[in-house]
């Protein structure tokens, strides 16, 4: 670090904070002391001490930064700007509906991997990061800038938990301690030794620093890497640093600056500015690169028509087959590797698992954090606890992540574990993340194949599976697209279509037995794939029986299969009776539940009756 | 502590891990090991320290205890069968449909404050009860059983900081440090430092002990209350203790014992046991019980037509006027209160209020304790980040919680801040809660008056407030009951009925106004009740117009508004066409994006026309 130059490197400092306060004012809306708080440690970092290809920000062993208080973005896109990736006259365009330097950072933007603004996110992709360097032998480190504030999020100490117990040395954290928070001070102020403690206490080495002095940003950087903990930097900061007449004033959270009050920040600045471009950055070392390409195809699953295979179970095995295919596919669990059946794969590729324990958010953003890296994550758990990562899966949307996501255990048919453990508002929660792909699979080879389409699939992905045994129905030549469905039973005069998936499939089919008995013919369709529904095809076989249409689902009757259907063919004149769980579920035996709740057999029956 | 009987105690443990082991093996499921490893810790608490009427578990100045690892639920109900609130044989009834007895614990029991099961998060509970506590002048005390596994989660860490930064004194965790988790052992095993390292950063004293030692127990807890933090008791323990063959073995979670292993293991334990019933429980002190009574109505807020007021603000207007006349009212924010406006409520009701900084899991954790203690807690962030706290909001719903949520800035209409600060999916997440109330007022007098309504209902209920302000448009007469909607735009000879709420509810009065000079008439309705939805005033102005019905809502198109009227109404033959977000939505103007994604009043007027 000695031929770091520190008074250029205070020269782009203030350059950035002119830039941050420039373009907020202009777009007359941001956080503009957020990012003059950061702007001397953003500085030392891309400039003095980063090792990346500043042309190339997608370079596969370039040091990551990600800014997890993404407030600060401005400041960050002052940094792309003045490593000449872009002119700096954009940076005037902040916000504006045609630029793609918006409000808060996303990966419409090269240099972004990841969307920031959910507070107390970063960290966890950052470990993701930082485990994935580790599997693909690279020597690029991963830089996470924090708030504060956001360290009061307890993700992030599931975050720094798992990097403590990995050991990640490779991975950094910088917390901009400003001590102000959006509405208030922060809960600690400036005591820095509350923030060591506890960092210490997860299992991190820990330095405090003045962050506004650049000698000793880059004195602690200087360390990165050794021993072998994880480090952060805790720096002690103003908000609004640099700007006489604000900084370290309560208030001034969110708020751009008048033209008149920028004018004179800008003037009190402008005497220290230096463009950074040109500035000397540290190339990334050469190193082989990983291998991420996608096949085309995987091996068939192996099962024969009858078998009896949970599901769950064939999602583990699934796991295992396009694991000896694809070296992509990495896993992660969060304590329930033995129920989601993620531990075959565990078993088999010990290096490609991670074990992030009961900590469901951060599970999540590890696996984001290998999906940045070129790697296709599936991370599992039961599919009620994905709720507990509803936030990171909605910006894991945003972010446009290559994220799979298995939930097991859903709905009343669990049985006696009763309702803590029943996903039964899932498919409501994966449908409303833009741009996802939900599926459903009722049979061992329509899981196995979906998996395949999953790891193939670029995007968010969910698959919800059961805890019963199911006998295999579909051959293995049968191909599950997604946004198809399967018409599993049809006849010439069928009074109604039923539309099922996962178990209530079964019950379906074994209503069309009792019903044909009777006399009267249903349509079964196995809606497979609930975003994108299988639209075309419910909608053929609805107008067949009159538009008459029964969805049955172990699900909440909102947001689900019902209101699938309902929400995507009502235009059409198509008529949707839900049956699902209207009630507050209980524990019992799985048939029990089924038939309290109304989503089986004889509640098919029943309710087709009552139609015809 | 003097008069405390060891070996009594130490007969009641024996006796309730016989019962848990019987229970579970007649059930044939549940986790026999995880009520073993904390036997003695729980009958030292109930049967040794405790103050409570064990008549009468609801008593307000009864001490609490929550079991956070919930699923060593058959121990917590053979500690209340052994107090003789209910005869031991039920036990055996566990996991029966027909049994409240469940496989984890929900308040269908009376002994029951709250459902567990989704791991880490009875501390935030705890949390809100020892808050409640000082609020109400008792002296009640607030004691959680958490497992060693669920410390993982960083919801512990939230609930931990804040107990630490308002010293709840009144508060004791006792982990039970079994060292085995679901799929295998715990990151730090017996590693009891690791964890009082944790707590002590995180500002609690902690203790040290060996969790089947009955004397230790007790002196620890003698000294509950002492100092000014709250205590955590670390208490090293085996999973599976006091059955010899199992004890401290993995692979036994979750899993009941053999009809001969639970013989052979009971008839270990027979000769030390002993019924705990008539054992002498300390009985709570005497202390004027807390004014928790609802008003039957409240005084009306003060708007008139035409004034400009963010129904965020009117939602901080309301809890102050409620307030006022109801001290039951509690508020508590994210460090948003500038922006959500329960500020206004903070200044003026200061101790009333708690903040619960950047930590939204751990908030509506600490509103559910509350609102256990009989208060009427409102919690409120920014709608997209409710997310974050997801399964503590479902799990909430299992115990059906008094719960009131306010999520501000929603949708694409907050303009520049992006797509991280937008709730677009609040809406299908709420609505899949059990049993929720789901409400999205349009102007001032709306959101004042569902407040009240909120207020007075007993359940979980979501207010969704908008960022910009909106016209009043309601008289101060105006009525909004829950399931609910307006009509604000109806003639004979109406094309479509269009649907909208919040803000999308005044670009469709422009758009009838548009359409109207066009010689096409439309109905327009406000659902300001998403759920329960106002289906039969929805219905009938749909039939009214052919049944063509156009949905507009700042959201995405799944699990919304319209999939809540094509869910409800497509079995009518109510054809929904839906104008949502159906892109992934980017910074730019309110305006700009209501425009690009199709969601103001010139996309209603082409939809519409499209259709006539």
């Amino acid at each position: 670090m000695n031929d770091v130059d520190i008074e250029s490197l205070k020269g782009i400092a203030a350059q950035l904070r002119i830039h941050s306060i420039a373009a907020t004012t202009a777009a007359g809306s941001g956080h503009p002391t957020s990012c003059c708080s950061a702007a001397d440690l953003v500085a030392t970092l891309f400039f003095g001490h980063m090792r990346y290809d500043p042309k190339n920000p997608h370079y596969y062993n370039n040091d990551r930064f990600i800014l997890s208080k993404g407030h600060a973005a401005p400041l960050l896109y002052a940094a792309w700007a003045e490593t000449g990736l872009f002119p700096a006259e954009e940076l005037l365009k902040l916000r504006q509906f045609h630029s793609d330097l918006e409000g808060h950072p996303t990966p419409r933007l090269p240099f972004v991997d990841v969307a920031t603004g959910s507070l107390g996110q970063g960290l966890s992709v950052g470990v993701g990061m930082a485990l994935c360097a580790r599997l693909d032998k690279l020597d690029y480190r991963t830089y996470v800038l924090l708030g504060d504030g956001e360290c009061a999020e307890g993700s992030v100490w599931e975050a720094a938990s798992l990097a403590g117990t990995n050991q990640l040395s490779n991975l950094v954290a910088v917390v901009d301690i400003n001590r102000l928070g959006q509405s208030q001070p922060t809960a600690f102020g400036h005591n820095l030794d509350v923030y060591r403690d506890r960092f210490e206490a997860f299992g991190w080495r820990t330095e405090e620093i003045d962050g506004h002095d650049i000698e000793e940003i880059l004195e602690v950087l200087g360390a990165v890497g050794l021993g072998n903990q994880p480090l952060v930097i805790l720096a002690k900061t103003l908000k609004g640093a640099g700007i006489s007449f604000i900084q370290d004033k309560e208030a001034w959270h969110g708020k751009p600056l008048s033209k008149e009050e920028a004018d004179r920040a800008i003037a009190e600045l402008r005497p220290m500015a230096k463009s950074g471009a040109g500035h000397p950055i540290p190339a990334p070392t050469q190193l082989p690169a990983p291998k991420n390409e996608a096949p085309t195809s995987y091996p068939p699953p192996p099962y024969k028509l009858g078998d009896q295979v949970a599901t769950r179970e064939a999602f583990g095995n699934a796991l295992v087959r396009i694991g000896e295919a694809d070296t992509r596919i990495v896993a992660m669990d969060g304590d329930t590797k033995n129920s989601t059946y993620s531990e075959k794969f565990f078993k088999k590729f010990p290096e490609r698992f991670t074990e992030c324990f009961i900590a469901e958010q951060n599970m999540v953003g590890v696996a984001v954090g290998f999906a940045t890296r070129g790697k296709v994550p599936f991370a599992s758990t039961f599919a009620c606890f994905l709720t507990r990562a509803y936030d990171q899966i909605r910006v894991a949307g945003i972010s446009r992540a290559n994220l799979k996501l298995a939930g097991s255990h859903v709905g009343v048919s669990i049985g006696e574990d009763g309702p803590s453990q029943m996903g039964l508002e899932d498919l409501a929660m994966m449908r409303a993340i833009a741009g996802s792909v939900v599926l459903y699979p009722s049979d061992a080879v329509c899981a196995e194949k979906l998996v395949d389409q999953m790891a193939l699939h670029q995007g968010i992905a969910f698959l919800r599976t059961s805890r019963p045994k199911t006998p295999v129905i579909y051959n293995l030549e049968e191909q599950f697209p997604i946004g198809g469905a399967k018409i599993l039973r049809q006849a010439e005069g069928d009074k109604a279509t039923v539309v099922a998936a996962g178990v209530t499939l079964y019950e379906a089919l074994k209503a069309a037995d009792t019903l044909k008995n009777e006399g009267i013919g249903i349509t079964v369709v196995d809606a497979y794939s609930i975003k994108p529904l299988g639209t075309e095809i419910i909608r053929a076989a609805a107008q067949k029986t009159s538009n008459v249409v029964v969805t049955v689902e172990d699900h909440y009757p909102e947001g689900g299969l019902g209101d699938a259907v309902a929400g995507e063919l009502s235009v059409e004149g198509v008529r949707v009776h839900k049956l699902a769980i209207f009630e507050h579920p209980r524990s019992g035996k799985p048939a029990e539940l089924m038939a309290q709740y109304g989503i089986d057999a004889a509640a098919i029956v029943s309710k087709v009756k009552s139609l015809v």
